[in-house]
């Protein structure tokens, strides 16, 4: 029978199909089209002027901004939807109001490999992006009036990404977003009740079930959400309590490159080269005297930051875009199945 | 400039490029692919029993059930998310909720015709759908369980149709859904600042400024929105307040087909077959003694019922996922110049 589950960080609901539960193959899944010509890809060595200037890049060989030799390599998007140079200044029109375009909008392009996509990827390779985000994200909060870095990856066609060559994004905002709000909410007011972080009990609940969770090494684990909104959405988040994913160690990187290696290497062999975002929800950081106060408060204690996968191998219709509800054809406790049948 | 504009409504901002606003002809629109082996579509003449038997129909010919003759046709999904034996009981497990998959799951089948699409629809045809889902969300509505009948249409690949000849569908739910019950608190919240509905002002403003209105009758009047979610993306509302889609009139209904037909064709025409889904926002039924009391209250002054239009011509990618923000590369006052451009 078909249920509808809570969602409780993202307060929302999801009919989760288990009449007509879909497996694997019984998606749809377009063929990965490449792009060779590397000549024109702007991500490529050597063509390092076909990007807006650098602002971070991993060069073990000592090599100038904006030449070969990076691993890493961030620079504002060529086209961005927000620009520093914008004003954050609010403006009413009529009963209508705004805000200037004023934020950030950069690139991680994380390997000078074409062809290496996020399946492919070696720890160092994780590894790097995330030193990449920790660098951008502490950097940009220097700005007082930005209020949140919104890091992701759009992996495949169907999930957005239009440049081939891999790569991910940050948009930093001079609000804090309606759907981290709502996390951070209720995240509070589990907190306010229990006294006890929401994501520490159900990694808890995870960990002991052991029906949902697909791998797990001394700092992380990784499953698929009881009220997953996608097929085959996998979170991973830190066993330890940790509000800000910038706090993370050397060491723990380690161990959050290992679990979302596994993780995407997993969902490549089960579903044959799927399109997918990766989204990383962390805190936005704790200011004092804000107007926004009340959000900010203990939020160090409620929020726990994570990762979330989530493959587009269906498509967001009607339903979901006219209710903010979800269908899930695959129930987590299947998908957490055929991922680890998977070699 | 970019923008960074407020939807009132849905309690959301949208980032409107204003920078590199694109062009109808710059959205890359896939071909609509038309599946022509009749015998095996469910929807046609003659095949009445490869879906399950039909709860309502318009048979001008007085054809009995189940048989050919009909204007319009309703039946369960054969498929159904939910279903009316289910259970509607909450439980609780561990820390996690759920609800049976209690509810309800239908198709509207417009026109017997495989291949007239929504664009090739005539007043007639849109009546005939407006009448059909009139009965069927008043009839849904008599069972004290269904707390909201969301009705909508998928056309085209990108917007999650499966079956090629024209349908719209409709989902009743346990519990109003999230965006219904964000979009009544944010119309409470500003009639109980102003005492006045929130949509009428808006209407008044696009009524006056004319900047974003493509059409207007008696009855109805069709927009792009100030903070426009998708581009292209079009509003039908009444001019006259009205909470509740069930109450309209005959003559109303003959309005509501000419300005969604003129709107159609014209979308059509600008973004050549675009794939869109339609929604339909209406309020809930309301009840007295209820536990969501606080939201049925005052919801006839308040909440004012209307219809979106939403192209795909776009991909929700890690941004809008991750934040539940948007990003929308045509402005609609552009949007409202093409679609009025074109003949």
């Amino acid at each position: 029978m078909n249920e509808i589950r809570y969602n409780f960080l993202k307060d929302t609901w999801v009919v989760v199909s288990a009449d007509r539960a879909r497996r694997p193959h019984e998606y749809n899944i377009s063929i990965y089209e490449e792009s060779t010509d590397l000549s024109k890809c702007p991500f490529e060595y050597g063509n390092e002027d076909k990007t807006p200037p650098e602002i971070f890049a991993i060069r073990p060989d000592g090599s100038p901004p904006n030449t070969p030799g990076w691993k890493v390599r961030v620079f504002p998007n060529k086209y961005p939807a927000l620009k520093i140079e914008n004003p954050s200044i609010r403006e009413g029109e009529f009963i209508f109001e705004k805000i200037g375009g004023f934020g950030a909008h950069e690139v991680i392009v994380e390997t000078p490999d074409h062809f290496k996509h996020t399946q492919d990827f070696e720890d160092e390779d994780f590894i790097n992006m995330f030193i990449a985000f920790k660098h951008r994200i502490s950097a940009l909060y220097k700005d007082l009036r930005i209020k949140y870095v919104h890091v992701f990856k759009n992996h495949g066609k169907e999930a957005g990404k239009s440049i081939v060559h891999s790569h991910s994004q940050l948009i930093a905002l001079p609000i804090i977003p309606k759907l981290q709000k709502t996390m951070i909410l209720q995240s509070k007011k589990y907190f306010y009740e229990k006294e006890r972080c929401y994501l520490c009990d159900e990694i808890k609940i995870e960990k002991n079930l052991k029906i949902r969770t697909i791998y797990e090494n001394d700092n992380f684990i990784a499953y698929c959400p009881y009220a997953s909104l996608f097929p085959f959405e996998i979170k991973i988040a830190p066993k330890f309590h940790s509000h800000d994913f910038t706090n993370i160690s050397d060491l723990q990187l380690k161990d959050l490159a290992d679990v979302l290696k596994f993780s995407v290497r997993k969902l490549n062999k089960t579903l044959i080269n799927p399109s997918f975002n990766l989204i990383l929800y962390t805190s936005p950081p704790i200011r004092k005297s804000i107007i926004d106060e009340e959000i900010y408060k203990g939020l160090d204690l409620h929020f726990h930051w994570h990762i979330e996968i989530l493959p587009r191998i269906t498509t967001l219709a009607g339903f979901e875009l006219g209710t903010d509800y979800y269908i899930n054809p695959t129930p987590p406790e299947d998908a957490a199945k055929y991922l680890m049948e998977v070699i």
